[in-house]
């Protein structure tokens, strides 16, 4: 299976991509390729890599816009978790179908998911092309029902090579600390990676303080959980030594700038961070506190609280944000992608350079997370295949009568 | 000429929309007219009011990405007012015609404009089919050229019922105390509104402070320019006091999140406003300084900011926020339109129900505040004619690749 690309705009030239097997064969500015499916973007695309989403619960999607601007706790109690604890797999399995859809059509190619029934949520990658973390779930006591699911996960992700399965303990306050230190235990022999909230409100700060007399990083990191395969979700309220910790150990933070102001987590400081050396990847977080799916608008968000949140209009710079949606979450994901270069896995999108907001042309970057929303995205190819061409995804209006069916279904829960 | 929209999707039903005359000459669950253009929606778009853009610099959209991530002021002495300088009429004829196709396409019928040339901008809005307020510009000590281009806008906007002529002194700092007073003499005579940047920094009001003892919504006031013909752009840093002069007077606030953010300018209270009982409208301000022209993006932001300056997830209801982009704007245009309704000018967008963040469906409006983004706009009808059909905009490409050419020239002057 071969793909060439040519006329393509890479670094302001036009150059050829050819794609073999599932990763970049050749770049160069003329190239042909017997028995290849050739595409001549004429100068009108450029190639660029794509998203890499490192924080979502991606069939939320299920329920976005089921309840706006409430209190948190009114939110979850009353709305949110009474229908997820009525969510099937096969909801589940639809409602990730309907969320690869949207992050598809808006460039991502990976997400880092954390949610219920994660085995379902694995159809739903392998049928759509996409890439993805899943998480075995840990909340609460970890009901029967949730262990059959993380177990079926791991039977099913075997030799799957897009998919990787990580430990996704939910936050400190939702899981003991016996729980926490057996993932940590599980983790030396597995070699998985952890996925956590951390840090997200000022209130789980203030508790682990009282209870534990650490911060959410502290306490974690006591428990050998803060590492080079941790993405630690928020990470909103970091002190100075927090910082220290995260950095010295390689950890990542998935900045969600969207779902913590929608939620008044509080906001990001996403200089400090990268000043302290930290890896910082973004997120979306779910649909339910965002509503969409988007990192072309989280890196719009991520760019301007960076500048608010530094009082600088110099601050969250727009390489260092696209870095971070592009190449960092691709560096978690750990499955060879996040650079157009040979040998790389092909993960790649197209961007329609003809689109107003794409015209004037000085800063392909800039125009990317500022100016760009999903309407300039042409194309998406992951693995060296195309998740959509020319705009068009196989499947899309099936996956979206078939979410629709679910979303009655929830509504008539009310 | 006569439009009719059979099974469009309205508050939850079905129903058709009959357009004559560039009204809404009926509204009805089944409706027929003969010689009308048909079209049947099948249920599957979304009639809505489109988006009225309170505050903009439309033909900035040729130095969009430009210059980015600096500090105000080198930004603006060494980048934006050099390139500015040199623009022709001819350039920011083309320039406003670009911003026009970006506001077609995602869902805006209207802005209110404060820009070099207006007269040049005027030729733009007729051409697109789009309304605007434009503005007879004051900066300084005003020039012969920019005397003649407010002489050219008056005359050519005579008798063009989608296009209102409105002062637009660009703000307290750059505009004297005599000019500003003899604008308030002006209005009373001929009965123009007036557009004005106040209170978009601490510097303005600290400045404002020292020099007249008052903040600058009270000096604007005391010479008679805060009333209910009055843009008030920014109104960033308001006293109690401010808001109470705003809400007295009948003035209008244009609401500018992204900008505020990306230039740190500071975090406008919406709540504290609302409350006050201003009237609130949404504008994009120019491309320079968001990079893009979505109201669809603006309200996102607009609610985001709302909760985090208020510090509750209850603040910026989206029907607030929704109405503000909407009914807010459309009345301080003055064009009998804003609302989809009989007897009211025709101005509506339709919305894609079937594009995968529209699909759960149980919060229309939360939808498009949240979830959106310009992809799920499929048709743009402003004073009874289609702007945009389908998605496709006539002479978009044309009017990109006049745009390219002028940027490629400003690309050379570096």
């Amino acid at each position: 299976m071969k793909t060439l690309l040519k006329n393509v705009m890479r670094n302001g030239e036009k150059t050829s991509i050819l794609i073999e097997n599932g990763k970049f064969a050749a770049i160069a500015p003329e190239l042909s390729a017997e028995g290849a499916d050739i595409i001549d973007a004429g100068g009108k695309l450029a190639a660029l890599p794509p998203f890499y989403n490192a924080h979502n619960h991606a069939a939320m999607t299920l329920l976005r816009g089921y309840a706006e601007d409430m209190e948190l706790f009114d939110w979850l109690s009353n709305h949110i978790w009474p229908v997820e604890a009525k969510l099937s797999a096969e909801d589940i399995y639809i409602g990730t179908k309907l969320a690869a859809v949207e992050m598809i059509r808006s460039g991502t190619v990976y997400f880092n998911d954390s949610y219920w029934h994660p085995e379902a949520a694995l159809r739903a990658v392998q049928e759509t092309g996409m890439r993805a973390t899943l998480g075995l779930l840990y909340l609460g006591n970890v009901s029967d029902d949730a262990k059959s699911a993380n177990a079926a996960l791991i039977e099913a992700a075997e030799g799957v090579d897009t998919v990787r399965v990580a430990h996704t303990p939910h936050a400190i306050y939702t899981v003991d600390k016996p729980m926490l230190q057996s993932i940590a235990k599980m983790m030396e022999s597995d070699g998985r990676q952890v996925h956590i909230h951390v840090s997200e409100t000022a209130k789980e700060v203030e508790d682990c303080l009282k209870e534990h007399g650490m911060t959410p990083v502290e306490y974690l990191d006591s428990l050998g959980l803060v590492n080079e395969r941790a993405m630690l979700a928020h990470c909103v309220h970091l002190t100075g030594h927090d910082r220290e910790i995260i950095a010295a150990r390689g950890a990542y933070i998935a900045h969600n700038p969207v779902s913590n102001m929608k939620l008044c987590s509080g906001m990001f400081n996403f200089e400090a961070a990268k000043k302290a050396g930290c890896k910082i990847a973004i997120g979306t977080d779910g649909t339910s506190s965002n509503n969409n799916l988007s990192m072309i608008d989280e890196m719009k968000s991520a760019a301007l609280t960076a500048k608010v949140t530094a009082a600088v209009p110099t601050a969250g710079k727009t390489a260092d944000i696209f870095h971070a949606a592009t190449v960092t979450g691709a560096e978690f994901a750990g499955m060879n992608s996040g650079a157009i270069a040979v040998g790389k896995a092909a993960d790649m999108i197209l961007v329609d350079l003809e689109h107003p907001v794409m015209s004037a042309g000085y800063d392909l970057i800039a125009d990317m997370v500022y100016a760009a929303d999903s309407s300039v995205i042409n194309s998406v190819i992951c693995n060296g295949k195309f998740l959509m061409r020319d705009r068009i995804i196989p499947n899309e209006s099936d996956i979206i009568a078939e979410a629709r069916e679910v979303c009655r279904k929830i509504a008539s829960w009310r």
